[in-house]
């Protein structure tokens, strides 16, 4: 036993690691159907072991939901930080969101699940509506710069372009042949561009 | 009393009525934490009184996923059955879906949350399966025929296109101000057309 783990006082988990097996199990069975006993057993610690981590099952998760929360937040932060146009900044919003959902598919996984049950739960609720509505405001500003359509609805745009991204968390697998990079290229190909074949290669022949 | 309510023995409630109870009680509470007697609960029936018109829990969800998978199995014998292009027909799939959801609502959201865990369950996914293949594959004979884009795969195309439409369920509240027709006009426009400025017209002016 090195002098790390005796240091922690127990082998093969640190906060993370109690936080990661936390998470794994509330998406697998429910928050509310895994109690402290549950998640106790999984880890192969006794409870006293996790309090000595976190104060409380509530605490797990307002960690884990805040992991996949910032993230998100941090993505918008970095496209206002950008000085582009809107519709370039909303096209760094959802590769940055494609990339986050991807890393952090359980913590994500997880904040799509929340009912706002408890005031943890309610708290996350409320900073998803701030994230949407940042979203809606781009959308809208993108569409009075002229540079998306404006016959559609900011908040209706928003809320299927990110159903589109939300949907991943059910159908991706790590390691499964589709890297985030090319996942975020097909998101926007169909969010901006559309399936149709583009007519944009017509117009520059004709303008050439 | 009338003499209908006499035959059917339990005023209130025929079998459609209460498959709807149910699945409003298996959606807010999950499907295995809501028993019998919670349903005969709600419903102020004895739970012999459900079973003269269901033989099991299980029989009822049955009857609620195969109310949503028929109507969008028969969206697709719809398409299936007008002679246009495949973008044409898929065109006319993602509108169907969308008046599925809507008009469905409880069973849709039903369905999107099964994760197989009993049989009934399992053949609810297999449907599901099947259905996203024939979507896959009219986007694949788009593809073929030159009217949608080729370069994204035709699998991941339809799973987004649908994480779009399903997440309607999230967000969607009947009376609410949105209609299905034009969440379907909404949906179709982002999936074929993009949000971003359509060039359609500058290409008719130039033709023109």
């Amino acid at each position: 036993m090195s002098e790390n783990t005796l240091r922690r006082g127990r082998p093969g988990y640190d906060q993370q690691g109690i936080l990661d097996v936390a998470v794994a199990a509330f998406n697998e069975y429910g928050y509310d159907a895994t109690s402290m006993g549950v998640l106790a057993d999984r880890l192969g610690l006794s409870k006293s072991a996790i309090y000595h981590h976190f104060t409380s099952k509530d605490e797990i998760l307002d960690r884990a939901l805040d992991s996949a929360l910032s993230a998100l937040e941090g993505v918008l932060e970095q496209a206002d930080a950008s000085t582009g146009r809107a519709a370039d900044r909303l096209d760094l919003v959802l590769r940055g969101a494609v990339h986050v959902l991807v890393e952090r598919l359980p913590s994500v996984t997880l904040l799509l699940r929340v009912r706002g049950n408890t005031e943890v739960e309610r708290l996350a609720l409320a900073r998803r509506r701030a994230f949407d509505k940042r979203v809606t405001a781009l959308v809208s500003e993108a569409q009075a710069e002229g540079s998306l359509r404006s016959d559609l609805d900011a908040s209706v745009v928003s809320r299927l372009t990110f159903g589109m991204i939300n949907s991943i968390v059910e159908w991706y697998r790590p390691g499964g042949g589709e890297d985030a990079d090319r996942i975020a290229d097909d998101v926007v190909a169909v969010a901006l561009d559309g399936l149709r074949m583009p007519t944009a290669n017509r117009v520059e022949d004709l303008l050439g």
